[in-house]
């Protein structure tokens, strides 16, 4: 369609309490890397841009202006919305992750090669499982959650496609 | 990182009250591509993958297994998953956006060349908008909604870069 031909789903947008902590998860964990973070003093919130980088893809530009609009024409950023004083707020109640009532969002997906690796290495790493690869029905299937309970399944595509194909 | 340096963000999955209605907005308004759907009869749920897609890249496969797991190589896929019987349950309340307590998730962001034009194009398609583009402070921001209520940012790189840049 002529009029959409441009568009690109640039970005997923969650709120978490603690940027220091999400961000070290999606980079340290997942291996995601932080392509920019923006202040709004004057509303008291702060946005990090976490993407997988393309190596094909041309540099992330120095100037503020250029780096600014390079994430914003990315496929497939996550954007962590920090709204300042939760970190440190003890009456703060989390948020919520669209996966006990009330429904809605559910979580986001990372293909990876081998979900039994990645799932060891997570292990390691200290991270919630909600599935492990083994649990159920759905053998090599996993399901972890972030710093603020949110969940990510971890799917590899070939396996994921024979399980669905073979149901 | 080496652990993760095959790692792909494939999919966002959000719940769909009535999938022929959010498959359409998706596609029709948005400019989407149904990649592919899948059932399953036993757990009485349904999911269906859109996606802009690339024309560079390779053409999706025809057979069902190199189909599915093209899908799931895919960076930037919507996943809707539709429980079955929520489009003709009358007493079905709805889905949650995460926009009003209990909040969390927060919206998935299109980048547009023009988003005056975009906009200007979803008024005429009768879509419910949440912000316009000059409403508020971030003129040339909009924020509509899909069909099951969920808040999509409508954004156009430069301008959205400028204007941070001006805050």
């Amino acid at each position: 369609m002529s009029e959409t031909s441009k568009y690109i789903f640039n970005q997923t947008m969650i709120r978490v309490r603690d940027p220091g902590v999400s961000v070290a998860f999606y980079r340290d964990v997942l291996g995601m890397t932080l392509l920019n973070k923006f202040d709004f003093p004057e509303m008291e919130f702060s946005l990090y841009f976490l993407a997988y980088q393309d190596n094909s893809s041309s540099p992330i530009p120095s100037d503020p202006l250029g780096k600014a609009e390079y994430v914003f024409k990315q496929k497939a950023t996550l954007e962590l919305t920090h709204n300042w004083g939760t970190e440190k707020d003890a009456d703060f109640s989390g948020y919520h992750s669209g996966n006990s009532e009330p429904k809605g969002f559910g979580h986001i997906g990372i293909t990876v090669p081998d979900v039994h690796a990645a799932c060891a290495r997570f292990e390691k790493l200290g991270v919630d499982f909600v599935k492990r690869p083994d649990d159920g029905s759905m053998k090599g299937l996993a399901f972890i959650k972030d710093p603020d309970g949110y969940w990510i399944e971890i799917l590899a595509a070939r396996s994921l496609a024979e399980m669905i194909a073979s149901t």
